[in-house]
């Protein structure tokens, strides 16, 4: 009788309610490995990792998650600072994740080796270097992104506004840096950036998926796009379109198959409008094409192809009116 | 004229018309009670009732929502001291809050008591601690929404992953900790919470809907569940699914008619793919059932069911080609 | 060889790797104007345009954005306040903004002047007051949508819970007040209001848009209302409703032309059921109409009129059951 015995220290309800509620939580964690249960104590933290990418978002465009403007004769003062900044937690948050590319469903795949180096900070630190080497890439991607939302929106009175104010180019950033730590195969550490950036702008780009060159979303909620899509260039979506898989096989244990191309591709010059759902690995969207509004699309088209929805028949019925 | 009056005391531009407006404003607002032009003074305060639901999703994931690791063996104290953090803010809130059980539409329907009771923070009490006697069933079904989402996603390569960033847990975490106040009929503060969470992920679950184990939504932009919905165990949503109210009833004042099912009722092992709607409180999605993407739906269909929509037949026009 | 030239300062991969970073990054920035490739340094900030805003919300219903209650009997001094703390961020950033007034875009249509005045901050000044001026209205209008909102809604038990958890009364109360800084002409700082909003809530209006009194939106997440849109009174939206634009004219440089109504116009007393799409400019929904969820409507509809989709039809097949 736990109310008995304690009840000389429990003096309070609350300190009664507390006790008794902790003691039938304690069982539940699972301390070790990777369950369902498992506390989060050896998993990489999503705090340092979010503050590392605004750092970063803020070397895309000095200014954009930080206060107080950057004099352009001291911006390369002003990126060293921000880069060395978001190098520390990154670097130890990677660290933290580094073993988990030997773990779970990643290791019934074929591309893992089957253990892990026995240096991982040194591995983090070379994985950091490489990461680091392509930032500049990124950049130039980001520039064409900003010329291709003002083009794109004649909402856009100027650059200025798509810089300060479009989801869209926020979530291109973070996905293009997501992006640059999936193809060096650091695990979980980018998903916990690109679900910060849903969080932020309602736009679910899986780090996986690649994406070309003039890329824009206009309004951009509800958007998802699977891990293995394929995006070329000049290519402009809508809010709520999917870029989706159709179902996916199970391999021999009933666990589904990671790593198949489950989403569609999307050639050059290619406009998406809003609601549209393209599904399927095998589903490859013409170059130049055009996707109407709420299209549901499961079959691949040609280039230069309009593709639009004999949209249902309405029914208007209109009562005498007042 | 007040510009003259003051002419002395007034001598800027904003000073000016800081008055001005000040003076414009305060008549437009109630002092007392509830209404349309209500002060929030007596109101609950948001801010306390959103630091205690981080604090318990942080209990029912350790290190979720705060950084620092979790030493396994200090897990008792962590749990009691995040537990103990929650307990003031929530109760107190709880205690702003249950005046307004007997008040407004609540009070026209015939589950409530006409008046409340005499002690207002004895009755908030006897809420925390029930409330808190349940957090361990709820971490029990959160272990399965864990599992759920590992195994219906094939991009989640490891429990990590779905624990640190899958937006569905986190929203399902915050709406089972909503529902158990819910049903302890603590009115308006689980309504905050619901809003928090929907705000954080884009997926709206009024705190009444009644969900069973093994739930996973992925993606989850824009999902909306009814506070009346009914949904059984293993069941798996996509982002955009809707399952709404079709029309509501009006009573004698034309007020809409509180507290009447009207979301659907979803059975054990369905699945139901992006972008469905499935309306009014008749509805009934059979045990093992899927329903296809943008399907909208406002019938029953028997279990084992497979639904989905002929989509609207596509014109795909093609240019010559360049 | 930078590496050689520097090994003896470079210690360490990290110095290095940030050295090498930076230098590759420094010349892809433009330092001056309003290009692709600016500087955010002459831009305005989001940081303080964002903390006025919410202090403004603030004063629309006090208690929304900060803790504590106030005292009816201190309500004009929290409201002086109040406004003398959003009034200089405001003003400085409106003030960084208005050389916008004259630039791009802007300075190729015909509603501008040419040059920008002498002095900005006067001009500043002068919107600022204009801008203040308009608050009690603002207020009127807020307190109308509250009642809109309890009343279209049955989960809405009181007052309280329309004025503390729904994002659509966020989404409104913002929208009114960016609404009346684009009246007064003021670039981007709207822009930035409504974004900020957009995250909160999913619910994308652009400042631009005209809404009547009694405006409510329930659920919200996804909804797009376009810049050259116009609602009347007591419209009511639901979740994922888009009011686009079908399309759009280029000029003989092949820019999107601006400020011409791409939008459509919504009459008094409309309902729009969810993921409803109403596109272009010429698009009229007459008053007192109804259309239906997931409907796909170009074309004006006269008042009075119920407009349902013939939803697409559905298959069922039942497999035969355990």
């Amino acid at each position: 009788m736990l109310k008995k015995k304690h009840a000389q220290c429990l003096a309070t309800d609350m300190e009664y309610s507390l006790c008794r509620t902790a003691r039938a939580l304690v069982p539940l964690y699972a301390a070790k490995g990777d369950s369902p249960a498992s506390l989060l104590s050896n998993y990489p933290n999503p705090g340092p990792i979010i503050e590392s990418l605004k750092l970063l978002v803020d070397v895309m465009f000095p200014g954009k998650m930080s206060e107080g403007p950057v004099a352009a004769d001291e911006l390369g003062v002003f990126l060293t600072r921000r880069l060395s900044e978001a190098w520390r937690p990154l670097l130890s948050q990677i660290e933290r994740a580094l073993p988990f590319r030997w773990t779970g469903a990643a290791a019934r795949t074929e591309r893992k080796r089957t253990r892990p180096p026995a240096n991982i900070r040194r591995e983090a630190i070379k994985v950091m270097s490489a990461f680091y080497d392509r930032l500049a890439h990124v950049r130039k991607m980001l520039i064409e992104d900003v010329r291709a939302a003002y083009e794109g929106d004649p909402a856009a009175l100027t650059f200025a506004e798509v810089q300060l104010a479009y989801p869209g180019l926020l979530a291109i950033a973070s996905h293009r840096l997501a992006h640059e730590l999936y193809r060096l195969d650091v695990p979980i550490v980018p998903r916990i950036m690109s679900e910060w950036t849903h969080a932020q702008t309602g736009i679910d780009i899986n780090p996986g998926a690649q994406i070309g060159h003039g890329f824009f979303i206009d309004h951009g909620t509800g958007v998802v796009i699977g891990e293995t899509a394929r995006i070329g260039n000049r290519v402009k979506l809508y809010q709520g379109v999917t870029l989706g898989a159709k179902s996916f096989p199970l391999d021999k244990h009933g666990h589904p198959v990671k790593h198949v191309q489950r989403h569609p591709t999307v050639e050059d010059d290619v406009v998406i409008y809003s609601n549209a759902s393209i599904l399927g690995g095998d589903t490859v969207i013409g170059h130049h094409s055009t996707v109407g509004g709420n299209v549901f699309l499961t079959e691949t088209v040609p280039p230069n192809s309009l593709v639009t929805g004999k949209h249902p028949e309405l029914k208007v019925k209109t009562r005498a009116g007042d």
